[in-house]
């Protein structure tokens, strides 16, 4: 392979946005080569083609930079056709964008005010938002073994972090918002994900990843005050 | 017109991604009807296309709903070919992409953190972050009229909201990052932006978005309290 040719991956083994390109990449069946970041000490390569946000994933196509998951999975799906990631229909493909759209924001800034409260009374509060976003993503997924139907999709690889992560975050900062009574669909969901073969293979493992998440935890508290 | 047929747009006066969304129509001739909303007492129509976040924008074409202004972008563009907005080129649109994820979050993020701090040392520390993003911002635009080139393009669009709103913003909350000195490329960009036709006649009133936001601040910070 020519210098600069190829797919190279640049990510970090704990990170829920590296591992959804991960899975894309491997839905697709696209040759990458893995390049772990130490990101406490960037490596020359990571600052030189992201130096706005200076963050992974950075998916290397041909010597050329792409940045941000959501991006990343776009770019793949337009360059590779096989094995389609997003809808055609423009229709269907803003559903699809606007449900990632909810997944990115409203989900993930729910689960960090729980994992960041610190006081009893807005961590309640930040539990109770928190499961009505839940029970958003529950309806959703009725009747539904996987977003995408039968199998896995678009918004399932974007859903991802929460089938794994948010368990993760759970047991990190010590509440419970996964549970099969409340949320049948969504639970299930969780383990069909969790299941497949596409991603059972390319989890992180659970301890080492606990390990991560308690020391990021307290690192941001302790510079917060 | 048939019932439910057309292009019908959910939005409200002072916010800037209804207003970017109207750009976007405009700038491909698409002929809409817009739909104030009273966000205190939304319309059963708005709660109806959007149950998910209630939020406006919404675009309804031809009874069907599509939220979120990035996605209601590209599905105008998609769907109505003519005066692209998106480069067509996957890696160009990917580009692209990445610079609004910028805006969108990078951006807004480091504005609201100097509109809403309180304490005189936050401040200071959120305004000089601030500036850091906009010296990124300013870096891309030199010698550029528009994002797009010599045109308005999508990414015009996308941080059109920092030509106007982040004007307000400094004026709300008594803060100046907007300088000719430090970033005229960001400075030229902004009254290009603001002066050209397209825009000049598609911003709010400035007296009465000044005292919106006020209101809006005050009450933010109340309850937050």
């Amino acid at each position: 392979m020519a210098a600069g040719k190829g797919v190279k991956l640049y990510g970090m083994w704990a990170s829920p946005a590296v591992r959804r390109v991960e899975w894309a990449l491997k839905k697709k069946g696209i040759k990458y080569e893995y390049i772990e970041e130490d990101l406490s000490n960037k490596s020359f390569e990571l600052l030189q083609y992201n130096p706005i946000t200076k963050q992974v994933p950075v998916l290397v196509h041909d010597g050329k930079p792409v940045m941000e998951s959501l991006v990343i999975l776009e770019y793949i799906d337009e360059v590779w056709k096989g094995n389609p990631i997003l809808p055609k229909d423009a229709y269907e493909r803003a559903k699809a964008q606007f449900w990632a759209s909810f997944s990115e924001d409203k989900c993930r800034d729910a689960v960090r005010k729980v994992y960041f409260a610190e006081e009893e009374d807005t961590k309640m509060k930040a539990i109770e938002h928190l499961m009505e976003i839940i029970r958003v993503i529950d309806q959703e997924l009725k009747g539904k073994k996987f977003f995408g139907g039968e199998s896995i999709g678009y918004l399932d690889l974007v859903f991802g972090w929460m089938a794994f992560w948010l368990g993760i975050a759970e047991e990190v900062a010590s509440f419970k918002v996964v549970d099969s009574k409340k949320f049948p669909n969504f639970t299930s969901w969780i383990n069909n994900f969790i299941n497949d073969p596409l991603i059972r293979g390319n989890l992180p493992p659970r301890d080492k990843t606990l390990e991560f998440f308690r020391n990021f935890r307290k690192l941001h508290l302790a510079s917060c005050k």
